[in-house]
């Protein structure tokens, strides 16, 4: 029983690619953990080790990230759909706590990910608006992130509960390159953040967001968790808020499993976590401060994207890269043939040299290389390779 | 790499021992699944083989449960916990499509389950009332199930939007040994039941509930997923509610990733379900239906049960047996020791025997024998041999 396998090249958007090393260390787990003579999905979600798990994932996080004491690190189950929910709805309640009224939330919308966001917030009847959505600025189509002189006037003198934005828009191949000034720089507003497809992937200072969520399917893990990290005070003011006073504000309840202070007051076990997941999870952290950590991997990640970018600009004339220079995907490459009628061709020989997941999202087309952390530079180089060897060969 | 093991008797109550060949083929899975070079874990949930995982899963537990075309089988993430939310908002949606009108949802409470989700229920501001608690039969504690005719005229000519019940309680060890009469043989009422802890263990007739629950970590699989199995009927009431009207009326609104017939639609992949842990799911599945499927499975619950309660009883001035012999459960089977001070000697020296997880839930004390699927009669028959041998040498 082999748990061998040769170096996939996955580029797909997610669940994506593992360490191997990882889940090798998983698949031991999975039968007998710690010596136990037991699996790590066998163990209560009260044991000793079982809160070794998530105590060890938490520390190795707040290390990986610099996560200052303000903050605080939970896990819950989900993806980032589960998260758009909660998070309406939790810093909803937090506003109301901390002023006694009611403002909208502000979302900056820059691809399908923080469009669903905002729809979520506004089907729950949390207070929401659109602060700008990029495709007013681009023909209609996502692809760019208007600059800040374009819409700073518009968060001016006004209220929100928080501002919400995606960091890496992963169907469209959309990243901020660094967070808005007009936002940072606002104490008064709290900044939201989806970090599903790029946490670890760069360094961040965390002290600037209030939250930030991140889904574990890109960089970090097995679908089925979240990670949460969140300032302290915002807990403590939801915490605040009586449910009955939400009701007659109008406000939704927030289901008790993703009720963000009950989730911390019970270190994420208020309900049974899948620990094989956050296991699986905390494996990929230790895999990644072995290597050197965020500033290692995010030099890779650099590096990755720039040759995968080079090669496709110097094809220019064959190949079509939809999305703005100033905020091209370090994450998601998206790009697609100027000539028609090759698309099956590509894919099909992409495969044959081992290169797979690279179709791209069924509402754009063409093709999206996903580099997440665990795609290898060797992986990417397999890839720039094909893409040049494509073009020389069908131009 | 080896993936032996040494057979466990972990008698935890969940998230619980699973079959050792179920484990093993999930951990060569992890790493590479139908010989794609690539682990289930790492693939798009709508790839091809995503699907087939989804298909299956959903294929084996019609054949294991016979569950008929009127009822639709889907998967979603979280636990009961999750389920008590989105049942409550669900079903009260459905009966408000019925009937234009809102009606209180009834609860049979036998135990801190049961409780649970009525409570959340009422958090939610979904009306819901208590149609009996058993502790107010039983001298303030869970451990009975009142006999019909003690309260079957609470229910008479009133409306509930769904009468619920939790088969199994896993924490007081008390189970429902058959459907309650007055309320299966009323047609305008709604059986919503949680069965979480007894799901696969014993056959049951699908047609006679509206909406079954259980949580994967039990019987079936690990933490993070639950199947729910639906009356269709009630799956389109739901999808013709529109959201604000829920609103107007002071219901709650589902969060999306929730809500049934979004989630059916998508055949369980609205969002990023985690195709790994369904396929464990899967996995145990297969395992089951080749063993005989739910009669065998049945026969050798019956079988590990009377052997274990027979013990039990037989050194009856040793060990108390706090519930109605009318309701033992056949997965949790609760118990303490009639002298004090024995309880960390009784605890050690099972475990020197192999025989783990026997503690007792933190509120009940004493301990608990969990017996679901997974367990074989030898550990059954391990334990009672322990039971006897401690019982005489400690007389």
């Amino acid at each position: 029983m082999s748990l061998e396998r040769e170096e996939p090249h996955h580029f797909g958007a997610g669940p994506a690619q593992l360490p191997t090393q990882v889940l090798q260390q998983a698949a031991r787990d999975l039968l007998n953990f710690n010596n136990l003579g037991l699996g790590v999905g066998e163990i209560s979600h009260r044991s000793k080790d079982a809160k070794k798990v998530i105590e060890d994932a938490k520390a190795h996080l707040k290390e990986l990230m610099n996560i200052p004491d303000t903050h605080e690190v939970f896990f819950l189950q989900g993806g980032g759909t589960t998260g758009f929910s909660c998070t309406a709805s939790n810093l909803a309640a937090a506003y109301v706590a901390k002023t006694g009224e009611i403002a909208p939330a502000g979302y900056l919308v820059t691809g399908s990910w923080s469009q669903k966001a905002y729809e979520e917030a506004r089907r729950l009847h949390v207070p929401a608006e659109v602060i700008f959505n990029s495709k007013d600025f681009n023909d209609k189509k996502y692809g760019s992130i208007p600059s800040e002189s374009e819409w700073s006037d518009r968060i001016k003198g006004k209220k929100f509960s928080y501002v919400y934005l995606c960091e890496n828009e992963t169907v469209h191949g959309v990243e901020w390159p660094k967070l808005p000034e007009c936002i940072t720089a606002d104490e008064n507003i709290e900044l939201v953040a989806d970090l599903s497809s790029d946490i670890l992937s760069r360094e961040i200072d965390v002290s600037r967001y209030a939250m930030i969520l991140a889904g574990a399917q890109k960089n970090i893990g097995l679908a089925g968790l979240t990670v949460y990290i969140i300032k302290k005070t915002i807990l403590d003011e939801i915490s605040k808020v009586h449910d009955d006073e939400l009701y007659k504000l109008g406000l939704p309840i927030t289901p008790i499993a993703f009720h963000f202070p009950t989730v911390v007051k019970n270190d994420s076990a208020y309900n049974t976590i899948p620990i094989f997941t956050l296991h699986v999870m905390d494996l990929v952290f230790q895999n990644l401060l072995s290597k050197g950590g965020v500033p290692a991997q995010q030099r890779e990640n650099e590096r990755k994207a720039k040759i995968l970018y080079d090669v496709l600009d110097q094809y220019s004339n064959f190949y079509n890269l939809p999305v703005e220079k100033s905020c091209r995907s370090k994450m998601n490459v998206v790009f697609t043939l100027k000539k028609e009628g090759l698309d099956g061709k590509f894919l099909q020989e992409a495969e044959q040299r081992g290169l797979t997941g690279l179709k791209g999202h069924r509402s754009v087309g063409g093709f999206r290389a996903s580099i997440y952390n665990s795609l290898s530079l060797e992986s990417v180089q397999k890839l720039v390779t094909f893409i040049k060897d494509f073009a020389e060969s069908n131009a």
